[in-house]
């Protein structure tokens, strides 16, 4: 099943692509998304928009795995969250019109899953990520964590026993 | 020249669409946009934004007027906050996507400039956009809303000096 993570932004937008068959992960694409700067916002909603529906084009995911809605983040800068929100309603949007399901997962089950903390540091699953998909080089933050959030996913649907794989 | 007045939500999205000709203004069209209930929110996202497609596609706006960036939204619910934001970025992907330069426009600029008070109540100012604009009948809320931003704009953007009308 391809899994499709986004890590939604108004300035970057991060996405990671991974295959999964049984326990076996696989990469099949990441990136990021970064309208033109001097674009104005609603211009930059577009580029993401349509930065996002070229990549479910590409890979037909199954399903789209995106940041759980703000948990935590009332304390921070409050016009920032409302950006993050408006370009989250795009990426939402693309999904939709996929026809692809959205599931969320909060950044504390993130950090769980990948480092087995739920407080790690961004930076620690950025590298856990590096580590667990065999990603060699420099990946950009927001591709690293887009596929933590894909791969978290993949966690979950784990099934409890692995089809076997034989010849067939 | 036209303008389209949009009040964002996730719930419902008011539009209305006038044309402004020096001082007389004529409403051309408005309604409201309400998802239907047990939807996904992407797919909400998605009508709304398909439904405000349709709009811009009929009347061609040369200008869409959006409440600016939630003055004072700050103390109410936050989580409602954020749905609205994520239905703002699908409302302002859907001016980008036609073309349509946004403007916005405050809450308290509008109702002091259709009733004439910064605080006056949300009532008044949609009894008023009935009597300015001519409405007879029952003007759905969210309606009467996006006209008053849309006839807001229209104040501002009115001439010093209105142009002649002659017989040419």
């Amino acid at each position: 099943m391809i899994l499709l993570g986004i890590d939604p932004g108004s300035v970057k937008t991060g996405y990671g692509v991974i295959e999964v068959d049984g326990r076996d992960v696989t990469v099949v694409d990441y990136g990021v998304i970064r309208p033109k700067s001097g674009l104005s916002f609603e211009a930059r909603l577009l580029a993401i928009h349509d930065g996002l529906e070229a990549v479910f084009g590409r890979h037909h995911p199954e399903l789209a795995v995106v940041e759980g809605a703000f948990h935590g983040r009332r304390a921070q800068n409050f016009q920032s969250t409302l950006k993050l929100a408006h370009a989250r309603g795009v990426v939402l949007l693309a999904a939709a019109r996929a026809g692809v399901e959205v599931v969320e997962v909060a950044p504390a089950d993130v950090k769980k899953s990948i480092t087995g903390h739920g407080r790690a540091e961004k930076s620690q699953v950025q590298e856990m990520v590096k580590i667990l998909l065999k990603l060699k080089g420099r990946v950009p933050e927001d591709a690293a964590d887009a596929l933590a959030l894909a791969l978290t996913q993949s966690y979950r649907r784990r099934p409890l026993v692995t089809a076997r794989r034989g010849g067939a």
